[in-house]
């Protein structure tokens, strides 16, 4: 209910999710029950059901206080049912902050996870995962091993990477290169079980060297939001050459759309937790929901938890 | 002479820059006379002479030491004879280690200044200078204002901004978001006397909410590295729905193209330092060399000194 376009798009796209997913999938509408069976309209299907929540969490409202206070807000009610095994995953295209703190809060950091990270999946010829993608803004070289443990499990069991590489996001390649915090993540992720390929530049994000970029929330914010923007300008920049009517024309500008990605998983916490943006169009709420499904069906949860006691035990024998 | 393509692109930059140069401009190469000669063909104007340097600083050389010891190198050669005023400005497309480092050594930082920045003009709708490019990964909040009070000068003087817009790079628009960093950088940018507009995030610094984009070296570097691949990565995206044939193609095209551009200030040293890509076209050199003329005839270095002249006064009467 959160979203700027709730509950219409999130209606909209689990309908389209439904066309897709495997038979025993079922889906929750968390949020007004009225205005829902209003954007349902003639939908019917047994898949679907409404879990009743009469709160909404604004965009810009403080996170904590906000989730603690509005206990029957749909973010808790939905975080709350998968926390008690009602649902498998949630997805929420609310605000970022809201999600965070009430996955804290309800579902509990996974064991040896300081700060649970965003990842996100940038658009390149093979998808790549960088994170943190916005949630932790100062970041110790630990936690950028931590966010390299979890991207690769994510990497593997979600984006189907059998063995993914792990680069640092760095400003050259040979190491001892750049500022204080990559040149220590580099010696913690070296000396890792991981199957890490060392530092990449900016120009290596897109550029299927590796999986994983690893970097902390502030680095990964901007560069997040800056492709977003850099994809609108050089495809308007562009547009006076470009042939609309072309069959291909339409799929290539998907491609360059963020929101075919389907939502960013917050990595962490012990759950599955997708967050979309808040004024995506039903496609990428549906993908949002297909990728939680194949989190769930691959099992991520428990071996975020199994990376995570290795990586403790590694580090228990290494000291 | 230490760049990929040297002597060859700078002679020929050169010689492309003469033909829309103001007549009372002059050419020095630097180098191996017997090579410049080479590639400067039949080219015979009074304009263009050469300075000879017998050495050559290599792209992976440690910059310091290299500068110490090759006194005849073409990068050591050049700052003197600007040091000295035979030259008013500097070009190089060799080891940007190597033009820093004899930058800092030959022509000295101005009064004021810890640490010259590099300054980058991104691609977009109305060009952006963002800094530091590269130059220094690991910040103090001063430093940032530093490189706010060099953007300012440069926008100003060779941009033509006249009243340059300055914005800090964060992860949201609010004051009190981001790292710790960015979070105190925006208080001495405030209270600056520059034309401080606030936060900016990634999606807005090529969108034209301000000239002069502030953040630390690490970010600026990756940044500047990532919209290079993006902008290629996108282009090669689009390629079946584009027209190459279309009268507009070229231009669009090389819009988007880093070497439109002519290299990167660096800023906050005692003269005019263009650094160009090692590997640019000789179109790049003919625009690093007009906007080397851009920065003399407008006083740049002067302007540059009184700016920190001035902004030391107010930094010392207000303690």
């Amino acid at each position: 209910m959160g979203g700027d376009l709730a509950p219409e798009v999130p209606v909209e796209g689990a309908i389209e999710a439904l066309e897709t997913l495997p038979r025993g999938v079922e889906i929750l509408l968390v949020g007004d029950p009225d205005a829902i069976r209003q954007h349902l309209g003639g939908f019917d299907d047994l898949r679907v059901s409404i879990l009743p929540a009469s709160q909404v969490i604004e965009m810009g409202e403080p996170p904590v206080p906000a989730v603690r206070k509005k206990q029957d807000s749909s973010v808790v009610v939905g975080l709350k049912a998968h926390a008690e095994g009602r649902a498998q995953a949630f997805i929420t295209g609310g605000s970022t902050g809201a999600a965070m703190a009430g996955s804290l809060l309800i579902l509990k950091p996974l064991k040896g996870v300081d700060r649970p990270a965003i990842g996100a999946v940038l658009p390149a010829k093979v998808p790549v995962l960088m994170l943190d993608g916005g949630a932790n803004v100062d970041c110790k070289p630990h936690h950028l091993l931590q966010f390299a443990h979890l991207g690769h499990i994510y990497a593997r069991d979600v984006m189907g990477r059998p063995n993914p590489r792990v680069g640092l996001l760095n400003v050259g390649e040979e190491p001892g290169k750049g500022n204080e915090l990559a040149v220590e993540a580099y010696e913690l992720l070296r000396a890792s079980r991981l199957n890490f390929i060392g530092n990449v530049e900016g120009r290596d994000i897109i550029r299927d060297v590796c999986d994983v970029v690893v970097t902390d929330g502030f680095v990964g914010n901007v560069v997040l939001k800056f492709y977003e923007q850099a994809a609108d300008f050089i495809l308007n920049v562009l547009r006076p050459v470009l042939d609309p009517s072309h069959p291909q024309f339409e799929q290539l500008a998907r491609f360059l759309d963020y929101t075919t990605y389907g939502g960013a998983p917050l990595l962490g916490v012990n759950g599955v937790v997708i967050i979309t943006h808040g004024d995506t169009p039903p496609r990428a709420v549906a993908n949002a929901i297909r990728v939680a499904v194949q989190a769930v069906e691959n099992r991520m949860v428990e071996h975020l938890r199994q990376e995570l006691e290795s990586m403790a035990g590694k580090e228990a024998r290494a000291t």
